[in-house]
């Protein structure tokens, strides 16, 4: 952490709402900056049983991240992995269509017997980021069920059959989160997102229709966010009309949306500001809400800790001009 | 396959009794002369739960072994195998005292699916012997819980404990099979035993207090052991006073138990004949049983198969002498 990003950022707790690997980036900036004031709410719509053991895509990929664990090149993962366990299970006749690394298994392995025991995946993955020495709280949206389904033009998919399985190629119609209705946000969770104290909520530039989505598909949560009087920023995940990685574009046109900012503005319409990157500047007066305009593309580590430092600056002009205001 | 040796032993199916890794060498030489002809049971009293996964170590030694899987050096797991589960298993901080390998691991897993979803361990391992193009079936004793305790001068141990956590160091007192007697053999088991055509139960080179011992607890299999015609032998696990491998001369000390061939030979009274290592030929007189001496340590695929094929041909022997005199 550098002593003086740290310093200048002293001013309150932040909360971050995030997916898999787009918005991990982000997540790992915010956590070098603000350490222990950082809360990272992660999606667990994805979340799956395969082979009999509970996966978590994303919040193995924050808390990978978060922990210098990732691996860099492929995005999801653990570093330095092996694929022993996936060369043996194809011997065995079993199913092979979700890869699984040889140290990506301990994870789930331990999750699954934690959760059989009737550890909370809040708590397991509070133990994982302590071993970890994570100094940031890595949140689930919730200890419930929730499942994201896609609905294609094929027919409704889970998740994992979309995404993974026949890599997003069918035509999205619309998402559906199962069981979110009735899903409990975590009282880790509210607590972070009522504490009087708090600086900011950040968005992470995620997929917003099967990252961000789900999380804002729980009442207790979406409710929250309608009332909380800190700025809620997020960063597009858009440059240019492209996501950096990922369907979020093709879906766009898909539901028949433009690819834009203005679109991701109006998505979030608890919104008090937004992130594009510079190349996107263009669209600023269309937006609607105070706009910031950064590099939002995020290469190396410097990339990661420089826009995490803009969207805190950004999000505490927010909260002066409103206290300067009331 | 040595054809001749396959024309030669074409007499019937034979059944052999097998706990880990000695008793897994000369099983693979059986199955190489036998094929089909050949059925091996499986001590189960091993098997444990461990990170919430069904481990059955006997069954995995023999299923390895018979599909040229193992390690040959170690004896037991799975040939080039890496440890990247278990180091990242220690980052999160959670016990790694057992040993498990990335490419082992998916046995483990397909086998915990597979019993939780209501399939036995009999159906599993054949569906796993299928895969891996093994010719004999390799049985589970039983489908039913059974679990050796050892009962040492440091009071009761489970099996894993005694023998991987203590390496075996605790003086033993006496074996418990914890729900031997309420255990069945399971049909497939007894139907190899009851086949009218049974040429011959080969109880192989293993301990035969941890390893056959189980097998023998369990009452519908010892009481058709008693009741069968076709001979039923053994090859002792000793070599001059001392096992190849493992605790059994030290368990027999401790027992009290003269470690020769005659307290092999006692210790099934059931045993039509016993065959000893050729050093020592000079028990023979003493053991009150037909016995053959052989070169018993299997150091080379060859020994195997020679091992095996005088196996047959003794117990081949003693059926015609019995029929001779009958």
């Amino acid at each position: 952490m550098n002593a003086e990003s740290a310093a200048q950022f002293r001013a309150g707790p932040v909360v971050a709402l995030c997916g898999g690997i787009g918005g991990a980036k982000l997540a790992l900036g915010l956590n070098r900056l603000l350490g222990k004031n950082l809360t990272v709410v992660v999606n667990t719509g994805d979340d799956f049983e395969h082979l009999g053991l509970h996966i978590s895509p994303d919040i193995d990929t924050v808390v990978y991240t978060l922990a210098g664990l990732n691996d860099p090149e492929r995005g999801w993962g653990h570093a330095d992995e092996s694929w022993n366990f996936m060369q043996a299970l194809r011997e065995l006749g079993s199913e092979t269509w979700f890869q699984l690394g040889d140290r990506d298994l301990a994870m789930h392995v331990e999750r699954t017997r934690a959760l059989q025991s009737g550890v909370s995946l809040t708590d397991f993955t509070a133990s994982i980021a302590r071993h970890l020495k994570i100094p940031s709280a890595v949140l689930p949206m919730t200890d419930d069920h929730v499942e994201t389904v896609v609905i294609t033009e094929e027919g409704p998919l889970s998740f994992q059959r979309y995404f993974v399985g026949l890599q997003c190629r069918p035509a999205v119609r619309r998402l559906e989160f199962k069981n979110a209705q009735n899903a409990a946000a975590s009282s880790a969770v509210l607590s972070a997102l009522r504490n009087p104290d708090l600086a900011a909520v950040i968005i992470c530039p995620s997929n917003p229709y099967l990252s961000i989505d789900p999380i804002l598909a729980i009442p207790g949560i979406r409710k929250t966010l309608d009332e909380i009087k800190a700025p809620i920023i997020a960063v597009s995940p858009l440059i240019g009309g492209q996501a950096v990685k990922g369907p979020t574009a093709k879906i766009m046109a898909e539901l028949g949306l433009p690819a834009d900012s203005g679109t991701i503005a109006r998505h979030y319409p608890f919104l008090k500001g937004l992130i594009v990157d510079k190349v996107d500047r263009g669209e600023v007066s269309e937006i609607g809400l105070p706009v910031h305009a950064a590099s939002t593309l995020m290469r190396s580590l410097a990339d990661r800790d420089r826009l995490a430092g803009e969207c805190l600056r950004f999000a505490a002009q927010l909260a002066n001009a409103v206290e300067g205001s009331g």
